[in-house]
């Protein structure tokens, strides 16, 4: 099965938070079949407790009127958590595709109960990539989830 | 009637960013009656779309222990958006206090539904900060609320 070219981004930005010792989450934000931001979690690198995949791709997109946010899909290599659930209700996007929610299930019942589409790919290298780093560093993935 | 201080640290962080341009709103993050992160919106000055004012305080506390979000306290000049409403539920903070509900009304109903206990004390300065800062500037208002 070929991969969605844009999950495949979401991925790539996982992997480059692995190789910086980072927590390896990665998302990617496409507007009408364009990538216009990207990013990975950044807790260990920037030390932000704010800049998931999620936001990091948001912060990257930049300053988007309302419209952008609400014609474009979210790509997220794992369910989002409360925080980014909170930014894609309050941005209105209207679709996010996750790449696994096994690892962890964030806010997905939230956001359907407020109509966004979701679609969760169930991909293999997503949860192994999780598998890796939590296993070597549980402790960093716990203040990840303020757990 | 003597202002809480730490509401008014907030209050002074929303009139830092009304001074730089920016949105008004501002937050403090209040550890065991210390404030250990403050911030106010960026969008302006930043061109962030993720560094609201709740998010500024939490970012600027930098990354901290699951326990002392658990025993903190968040203020804001105004209720808060979906994005900081969840940001308060992933860090599982258990009590905001809030500035003012009359201009926005965020997911207080939301919150309320998760345990977290809010105190509402209309502040007619914060009230007043966001009526000179929307009534100059209606469009940049409307972009940080995806409108």
């Amino acid at each position: 099965m070929t991969l969605d070219p844009f999950m495949q981004a979401a991925i790539e930005e996982a992997e480059k938070g692995l190789a910086e010792g980072g927590i390896p989450i990665g998302s990617v934000l496409v507007h009408h079949g364009k990538i216009i931001g990207r990013g990975h979690n950044r807790r260990v690198q920037s030390g932000s407790p704010t800049l998931h995949g999620e936001m990091d791709a948001l912060e990257n997109a930049g300053r988007q009127p309302a419209k952008v946010y609400q014609e474009s899909t979210l790509y997220t290599t794992l369910s989002p958590c409360a925080m980014c659930s909170g930014a894609i209700l309050l941005y209105g996007i209207p679709k996010v595709v996750i790449g696994e929610h096994k690892t962890f299930l964030g806010e997905e019942e939230l956001l359907v109960s407020r109509g966004v589409e979701l679609d969760v790919v169930h991909n293999e290298r997503c949860v192994e990539l999780m598998d890796l780093f939590i296993s070597a560093s549980p402790e960093l993935w716990n203040e990840d989830i303020g757990e």
